[in-house]
């Protein structure tokens, strides 16, 4: 199993993303070999400082660096060069099974769309984000911002891809799937909610239990929070919020421990044809070590293969 | 002064409408003048046994009550005796000079709209709650679920809504209007939010700074933070669960103890020609009280003039 990771992406890199490699070292099985991509010369010597064993790492060269804020289509295109340009065309290329990157959220999407292909039967693809929840279980909210505008047949198709992650990667069986809304009763909400209800009701796919509000996110009552990327980004950063907010106020309580977005790592791209994981641009070296595991676990239970079968039989 | 308000309304009514009541003639000026609609059969012996001395209350006898599930339209149209189609018709009539319910929300807004008028040059009137900041200040969201699909435009007017209830009602000067977004710079959003920052920003009547993402709603960053029902009604539930979560966890964290909705007791319905407010159905004495006190308030600094001159001179 071959997993690249992007090492100058994000505000702590390359430094922070050596140490995660460090730490994933540390416990990894010798059957998966990194792929770091990144400046040889930056990263040979810092690499070697963290004392890691060169079986289980090749670095490719990647002298150039894309910032966290250019242009993602202009830079991808002038810096072929680039960690995040190299990490897709080895990705495009197969010599790599996953590409994990904390850089540039916007060069990440382009890269997954326009190096990947979107998989057959799939409108949109989706980033998602973790939810913990009060009593301690975890749910998926998607589309957390990659979709600001949805068709409803767009929202029932993040319903069928958040189920499947939920099922294999989150190890929750048949997970049930809310309609994120401003009402209980199936007619409430906007027009969007309001379309997308009967298709998800109809989705024998999926194990829809209806309505959730605002008030039942952080409740464990549905696993699966659908709802357009513009609502679910805000919950998103509003949910982050809590984490620090926690700190400040001196609080310290261990549910808010759990808004640690460090403990999940990043978001995966569901919908493209294979595993890409975005990283926070914030992300120290336990989100690096959390996604390469992610990346490993989408691999190991090949969930990409189970999201093709899924949509090829619709 | 004459505040009308349904005492059958809300889960606990009439008992804690009565000590809510209670509560605001312990302290309440003598010009102020209570109208209370209900059931005289049942509200004379409670009150008597509160031992309101009878110049601060009339009792107006509406012997029907809309349940808090009813159709809306249906319901006020059957029941022209319940205590809020009664407390519509006075309000409509000048007998009184603000309306407060904790009941039927949908038969509230209905009677706002049907039995008063919009003001002129308002597209749609817009419900609004505070939210508290980390600093102890406090900030105002709208719109909160009356509006779900909303035009720039709309947006536009919430902003210049909320200002003026910013200013008059919560005493902030000049207040900071943000359009709560998922991106910080002009251009990000979803359509409605892009074509709606150019309108913000061209606004001379409000003090527009700009896009504010989901972590900066309990920031004070901005004081009026405008957006769709749909997103606006996510964050208040999501922010109103974090009290209940607050005392669950055994947290008792005065800030999260600002999240009891009970200390701002209801929303307006800003954009209607007279005072209406609404109040949470679980209303507690305490939200009672304080709508009473928001009513006085809204009378007192004359904020319905405020708001119809300035959109009349748009």
């Amino acid at each position: 199993m071959n997993i690249g990771l992007d090492m100058m992406g994000g505000d702590y890199a390359p430094l922070e993303a050596v140490k995660g490699v460090s730490l994933f070292a540390q416990e990894a099985s010798s059957d998966i070999k990194l792929f770091l991509f990144g400046d040889k010369d930056v990263l040979e010597p810092l690499l070697r400082d963290h004392a890691l064993p060169v079986q289980v790492y090749t670095i490719i060269h990647a002298p150039q660096v894309i910032g966290m804020h250019e242009h993602p289509t202009k830079a991808l295109k002038e810096k072929q060069q680039s960690s995040i340009a190299v990490g897709f065309q080895y990705l495009a290329g197969n010599k790599i099974d996953a590409f994990i990157s904390a850089g540039n959220t916007g060069a990440m999407m382009v890269g997954s769309l326009f190096s990947l292909k979107v998989m057959e039967g799939i409108l949109r693809p989706t980033i998602s984000t973790i939810i913990p929840k009060e009593n301690g279980n975890t749910g998926l909210l998607l589309d957390v911002g990659l979709n600001a505008d949805c068709k409803p047949e767009n929202l029932n198709q993040f319903a069928l891809l958040g189920s499947l992650y939920a099922k294999y990667i989150l190890g929750i069986d048949n997970p049930r799937v809310g309609l994120v809304n401003i009402g209980e009763e199936e007619g409430k909400g906007n027009l969007l909610a309001q379309a997308a209800y009967p298709l998800l009701k109809a989705n024998e796919k999926i194990h829809f239990i209806g309505n959730i509000e605002g008030r039942d996110v952080l409740l464990d009552k549905a696993d699966v929070m659908v709802c357009e990327g513009f609502t679910g980004n805000v919950i998103l950063k509003f949910a982050e919020s809590l984490f620090d907010l926690n700190h400040r106020k001196n609080i310290n309580h261990p549910f808010f421990e759990t808004f640690d977005f460090e403990i999940y790592g990043g978001t995966p791209v569901l919908g493209v044809s294979k595993p890409v994981i975005i990283g926070h641009g914030i992300s120290h070296a336990r989100a690096f070590n959390n996604m390469i595991r992610l990346a490993v676990k989408m691999i190991d239970t090949d969930l990409h293969a189970k999201i093709k079968a899924s949509f090829l039989s619709n």
